[in-house]
């Protein structure tokens, strides 16, 4: 191909645009939507920060998560979920919507019921009368409850679903607390319950911060918190408006400009709509925020709630204690997925199946020095956990390695490799890495699909002879070795082929360079050792020795030079070599490169 | 149930907590996890700013996106996807790692071949000498081409992986960049082509920030970019390691450091491992960068690159034209789940199915406000979206209204309404919505799962004798109205049942309870109209009347009032409310709550 000299400022003019065709999006947004205004911060010191330590955590699958489904909960189901939270470590879960139905009413008196004592149980209630009844009904007895309810701040929903005021807000929110506050703290028969109370100005995102501030003051004064049990104020991204700095602002505002900072405990709500569910709460938590409402891998209305799973491990792998429990992480994984008939997407941070998967070579590479780096400092006495592409253990949540490496047609050498480590001990030299590589790749290629640790294994068995009882023309009955000098080794020895026994003797600077030699004249031909390497086994009184070879030889055809590898695993270093030769001569013959001499019927010598 | 009085004090001593198990997981895992260490920053920008304008896209859907897949594409799946990305508006696509295999060669050959003389063709290479040959002669002849190198930088990286200084590092980066050079731009056979070239500092987001910009300005200086054709810096956080604050800071410093950075081009790349991807594309925008590399719904290793949908519709929602087309989302969804054999997740934000669905009855019923507002403001001249929790027009992405609203157990009296509305074009009267918003969370609760749109505009025909012929005990055949005085009027008129015609007559102040007193008169007993409303439905000559009207009767069993709806439409007022009042007699007798009367068998009267 030859090309004419175009400068490129002649190309660049004469190069049509494709034209999209737009038929529903429009060309200028802007006439139909616009940017969240974003809050005036002076002096904002979220960015500065980091997340120190775990906020207090509050589950809202079987109420938030449960509403969203299309097929929600049974109440087995419920239960099952309940429980799980439970064991996960969730202190505060909000398990339902009491007064809107028998069947919510009914689990909230299941979890009352049931709940351990240092377990809050948590029910959302809209503020009006007859329905905050109902609901402290449904918690009375819990040893620890909150009352939640809600109230429309934002200009939209004031505007557009409540056509309501902010002062007529203001005075609905008193009037709540207030109510709530009679029917429980104020009420000496519920004094059994640890009473406390989260009033949502909703959607705080898209309500002008300062507004959300003075209500929530009013809300105090009518409850009257104290430091022991903080009224809890949460601010919910009902929506997802705006990007999450915005969220930190708006956050590090409220917790900067509310009064009796001591006596409040912020709690963040965060929605996915952008797909920025986490980093709001990651960046309200640095914000000043100390609590999180959200569900397990992030159910919830619409793109759902924040994934209080990711919020957790980050905390995690950033050496932070997050307080709950995700040992067993496949088992939370089954629940959640039996429970919300929603699978949980395989690319989810830390739970999804395939992200702890490593497909391409050059990653796989990676991991594979990363663990053997760890092992070596592990000794020096270095724990840290450091492993390129894995910034968690999957040990820790209760994953497999096994599942880490994973070879389709466009894995490198590492994958293959790795999958021969784990699954024969073989550690393999890397041109030999880089051969079967090939191999794996060709044969992924040809089923275009990716290829089984089972498939990868026997590939390697076939490709290398590996027990050298699958192709086995000629073998070894027995030898010694001399030393002539010290420079040179001479070795006899007796071969078996085509039922007969043939003796061999050759020469060279070892036992096998002396071997390889004496297969050399036996079979007519050039063989010499190209690659030798060798390594231990296992470990204790159960350690072999694995020994690789590569041979060199003259194809008869092509008259070309040939390499072949062969592979040997034997209790005696000096018989892993031999075996090692053995399984790369057979399989050239085997591949008909290198003919057996005819020789005259023998009897079979008994063994020594 | 009674309490006894305990101060909380004392509960709180007495609560014993729950243990954890931590099986897997450590207790304190600062014993093995760190936090990433962030840069320190004085006098930040980004936090003040917004992202205003499209960024320069890439799309690495088919080579980091197919290089992690279990089943990686087949060429025609490779075909298909390249000519959906082109349809969608992207304008530079990395198709390959063509120096890896043949099939990403030719398969960059191809795209080189079909590409629009305005799309750039991105291919990866590793800095290796016959890599980059290779590389380059795979993008040889295309109008556009970028020659995509990588190296690590990282401490992680240089010291597991490569075991490698800095300076060593520097020293092959120039190498690699002079190398691509002398093939490329300097090569006069080659300047048909426009050769961009690309270098990525590996892992960029785990690199000290300093070094990545010492390498980049070697780099720039073996390259020699001009304003006209920038060098791209692409700073990938190739594994996500901290809040995606940390990655902004880093731009901002890369951006603010850079020197010559009108012939730079800054490049996002992010990963998902901390679910923040789209996060930390979107605050490294606001913090100068130009470019962002990623995948359609968010493919890619492990957790998965960034979601260019995401990052585009969520400036769109800003009013900011992404120049990116996602018109037609569906078919798209469509293309990307076969290709890939991976599910979108189904609260995938913008494209995944229960994105703009709402369940909850309370988000029904504020979806279905906005939209009553919006068409008010409409015709004010008010084109702006504001519908709560719906921060993107389905249609805008060709999706319908239908999936808005949708009905489960959880759901209140909105959904079930709204379905109405969109089926019957019935705007049901607010007590008639709570009523059958009851049945239809009975139905769903009954049945265990979400009712489709067309069972409950079965089940609403059911309830309301809809249409009058399912339940027709009685029908009226002829009437007149006679005004008596100022506030009597007098109903005359035949109905006909059990086949018979029997004179009817009655009084009342309008035609509405004449007719209710004559029915009254007829089944002995006492009916009377407790609610009454009507609208208009459809537009235009086939304008029709819709009515509602709500009887009250005196159950006979348990003698206690009873209510029932009923519904009727005609293209008369009068004889759309004659025909509410019927089919709701008609129930009433056909639930067994009023007898009709025994009559002599008499001849049909003919119709008038």
């Amino acid at each position: 191909m030859r090309f004419t000299f175009v400068p490129f400022s002649r190309c660049a003019k004469s190069i049509p645009p494709i034209k999209l065709s737009y038929k529903n999006m429009l060309r200028d947004p802007s006439v139909k939507y616009r940017a969240h205004k974003p809050l005036t911060m002076t002096n904002r010191k979220w960015p500065d920060n980091t997340i120190k330590k775990a906020p207090r955590w509050l589950s809202t699958d079987l109420r938030d998560g449960n509403q969203s489904l299309p097929d929600p909960m049974s109440v087995e189901q419920k239960k099952e979920y309940f429980h799980k939270l439970l064991e996960i470590g969730f202190k505060e879960i909000e398990v339902a919507f009491p007064s809107a139905s028998q069947t919510d009413f009914d689990f909230t008196r299941y979890a009352v019921e049931n709940a351990p004592d240092d377990v809050t149980i948590q029910a959302l209630v809209q503020s009006r009368e007859h329905l905050i009844r109902r609901t402290v009904e449904a918690l009375t007895g819990a040893k620890r409850a909150t009352v939640h309810t809600y109230l429309a701040t934002s200009d939209m929903f004031r505007e557009i679903v409540f056509n309501m005021s902010q002062e007529e807000a203001i005075a609905k929110a008193i009037e709540a607390t207030k109510l709530v506050r009679s029917l429980t703290k104020d009420d000496p028969s519920q004094s059994a319950t640890r009473w406390t109370y989260e009033f949502s100005p909703e959607c705080f995102s898209d309500t002008p911060t300062e507004f959300a501030v003075q209500i929530c003051e009013a809300v105090k004064q009518a409850w009257e918190p104290t430091e022991d049990n903080p009224l809890i104020f949460n601010l919910p991204a009902t929506v997802e408006v705006t990007t999450p700095n915005v969220y930190a602002d708006q956050i590090e505002y409220f917790s900067t400009h509310i009064s009796e900072r001591n006596k409040v405990c912020i709690s963040t709500h965060t929605h996915n709509d952008r797909g920025c569910g986490v980093a709001a709460t990651e960046l309200a938590l640095m914000a000043g925020a100390d609590r999180v409402e959200g569900c397990v891998f992030g159910n919830g209305e619409r793109t759902g709630n924040v994934d209080i799973v990711t919020v957790a491990l980050n905390m995690y792998t950033h050496g932070v204690a997050p307080e709950l429990d995700f040992s067993d992480i496949k088992s939370l994984v089954e629940v959640v997925e039996r429970c919300n008939k929603i699978p949980v997407p395989q690319r989810a941070p830390y739970g999804g199946d395939l992200v702890v998967c490593a497909f391409s070579g050059s990653h796989q590479d990676a991991i594979k020095k990363g663990f053997s780096v760890q092992e070596r400092k592990r000794k020096e006495g270095d724990h840290y956990w450091r492993i390129p592409y894995l910034p968690l253990d999957p040990k820790d949540i209760g994953r497999d390695y096994e599942a880490v490496i994973r070879v389709n047609s466009q894995s490198g050498k590492g994958g293959a490799a790795w999958i021969i480590l784990r699954s024969l001990g073989l550690d393999l030299p890397r041109i030999m890495q880089i051969e079967f590589s090939t191999m794996v790749q060709e044969a992924a290629d040809r089923r275009g699909k990716e290829l089984q640790a089972s498939e990868i294994t026997n590939l390697f068995k076939d490709t290398y002879n590996y027990d050298s009882e699958r192709h086995k023309y000629i073998s070894l009955l027995d030898y010694e070795v001399k030393k002539l000098d010290n420079e040179t080794r001479h070795l006899t020895g007796q071969v078996e082929f085509h039922d007969k026994v043939v003796s061999i003797d050759g020469t060279g600077n070892g036992p096998i360079s002396s071997l390889v030699d004496a297969l050399s004249n036996l079979l007519n031909t050039k063989l010499s050792v190209e690659n030798y390497s060798e390594h231990s086994l296992g470990s204790g009184s159960s350690t072999q020795a694995a020994s690789y070879v590569q041979i060199r030889y003259r194809s008869p055809n092509d008259n070309e030079k040939a390499y072949t590898w062969g592979v040997g695993v034997s209790e005696d270093v000096g018989d892993a070599s031999v075996k090692a030769i053995f399984s790369t001569v057979n399989n050239i013959i085997h591949n008909g490169d290198i003919e057996l001499p005819t020789v005259q019927k023998k009897q079979k010598a008994s063994s020594a």
